[in-house]
């Protein structure tokens, strides 16, 4: 833990009641003239600390910016995804971040935030709106013990997650959309790209990118996306804290990485069926040139959707856009 | 075509006969003494150029070297494959080179070659022997229209190019081991590493390394790998022509590779079973601590082996360690 990170731990975990310098100083083995110009320092980055005579440091709010310590220090212990948090003002895509990350030998679970990216992209090189201080807009690297073709798991696991973090944090209940997409009311809300590095058989190393709309007004999506996409503050009618959403996600993510890499697949599996707008509709899937029709019958172990065709067999597709029938 | 290949192409055309210094700064538009500069530097290389008052220049004998202007002059048209060719003296790997380049957003078919590779591999890591001028290390940079899951039909194809190149150059007959092994009387001579960028359901760029000992001795292979390994040249009884042979492997890709692109993977398996020694046979593979034992029936669609287990069920694997069974 960062000095940063040690100083809002303890600033959250006195409350109102506050911390006093001396202690903050011992505790870190610090001057108390160092604490102070910590705590200066997270000031000018928007955190409202009072300090007073009698009750110390008090942490009055956090301001709508990511930051790598504060991030971590709200995390907690996670077992693999979030060990290690970088933040950057604007990228290209934090995709592009990890990967580079990825070849130098970093560990997995290391996560990557953008306040915005500048060639922000969704699946088939789609491009991904990424406005600053918008959404949350991150990448994470795995480096799992999976085939590639298990790689869809993964996917799987990242839209369970994505969606449970969105539950807590909003108390709204999203709907999947196979393969990648998390809706609201039939609007998305937030995509999943995942990348993969491998041999035949063995992965070297995944991406999963990660966008979530979360305080956009209506008027700041182009009016092509207004029909389609929506934000979190929209359909919760307030901003929603960034920081606590992100810590909120990065944590069940781990939970379902956990669970991915204990072979426990079925579990996730079946969690994601259930909440899925895809599985037992009646869908049209456009692969590039070629339309497959059929009804969304269940997940195979790979993470596959199998489709029931029109000619009554079942197909595995592993990706498309899907569209429900009418 | 530079300069050096268009004189390269014009002197093995004029063959005993030569061509005259005129002729040459005529049509290539250079002056002679630019051409005689070119034809010094040639030599430097060592290629053994005459220059005769009234034959001109003749192309006695080329070096063993590798040299890409040569090659490309002796490759003629081939479609994908080799249009752009590279050597480098010494590389870590050449899979690594090709990896930049596709980065960097090159065209499919760049080859690169190394005179030697300082970490050469082979699957899952492990090392790959490639000590200077002695065989051929290469690798191609693809992006083909495929799935992840169809990628393995990409390594059948090198395997089936790979073996016809081989046996076109030194009349011998090699076996094809699945998944990725050249063999000659049960001893590997050549090796195939296929590694894959994507996203879940498209293809980024594909890498396709290959390792061919040809001109290796049998005291040149390091103790432990003397009953399983051979070159070329211990199995021919003489030093094989280095830069013709990547010629005859470039152009057998090529083929291969437009076959794959054109639907007819199913050409290209039926070439690979034909001369496979893993198919019809009961075989034992290990793929890391999972054993898994069976008859080896034939390859699916996607290149993958179908494998007749003893409970009699039909596996389908993605890649593994083959042993025949005793």
């Amino acid at each position: 833990m960062t000095i940063d990170t040690q100083i809002l731990t303890a600033l959250r975990a006195a409350g109102d009641n506050g911390v006093a310098g001396t202690e903050l100083s011992q505790k870190m083995g610090i001057s108390r003239a160092a604490i102070w110009a910590r705590i200066e320092e997270l000031r000018s980055l928007g955190y409202e600390i009072e300090a007073s005579p009698h009750l110390g440091y008090r942490l009055l709010s956090v301001p709508d910016v990511l930051h790598a310590d504060d991030l971590l220090s709200n995390l907690g212990q996670t077992k693999v995804i979030g060990r290690d948090i970088r933040v950057f003002e604007e990228t290209t895509s934090t995709n592009d971040v990890i990967e580079k990350l990825a070849r130098d030998g970093v560990k997995e679970g290391v996560v990557v935030f953008a306040e915005s990216q500048t060639k922000g992209r969704g699946r088939l090189g789609r491009k991904w709106m990424s406005p600053p201080r918008r959404g949350l807009w991150f990448s994470i690297l795995l480096r799992p013990q999976l085939s590639p073709t298990a790689v869809t798991q993964l996917t799987i696991a990242a839209a369970t997650g994505l969606f449970r973090g969105i539950r807590a944090q909003t108390g709204l209940t999203p709907e999947i959309k196979w393969p990648n997409d998390i809706l609201i009311g039939g609007k998305k809300v937030a995509g999943i790209l995942t990348e993969l590095s491998a041999e035949l058989d063995k992965v070297k190393y995944v991406i999963i990118g990660m966008g979530v709309d979360v305080n956009l007004s209506a008027g700041e999506f182009p009016p092509e996306l207004r029909k389609i996409a929506t934000s979190l503050k929209i359909e919760t009618g307030q901003r929603v804290n960034r920081a606590e959403l992100a810590v909120n996600i990065l944590q069940e993510l781990d939970r379902d990485y956990q669970r991915i890499c204990s072979g426990k697949f079925e579990a996730v599996a079946n969690e994601w069926e259930e909440h899925c707008s895809t599985i037992r509709h009646n869908v049209i899937i456009h692969m590039g040139d070629r339309k497959i029709q059929g009804r969304a019958e269940s997940l195979d172990t790979d993470g596959a959707l199998l489709l029931r065709t029109q000619h009554g067999h079942l197909e595995r597709i592993i990706g498309g856009d899907v569209t429900l029938e009418k």
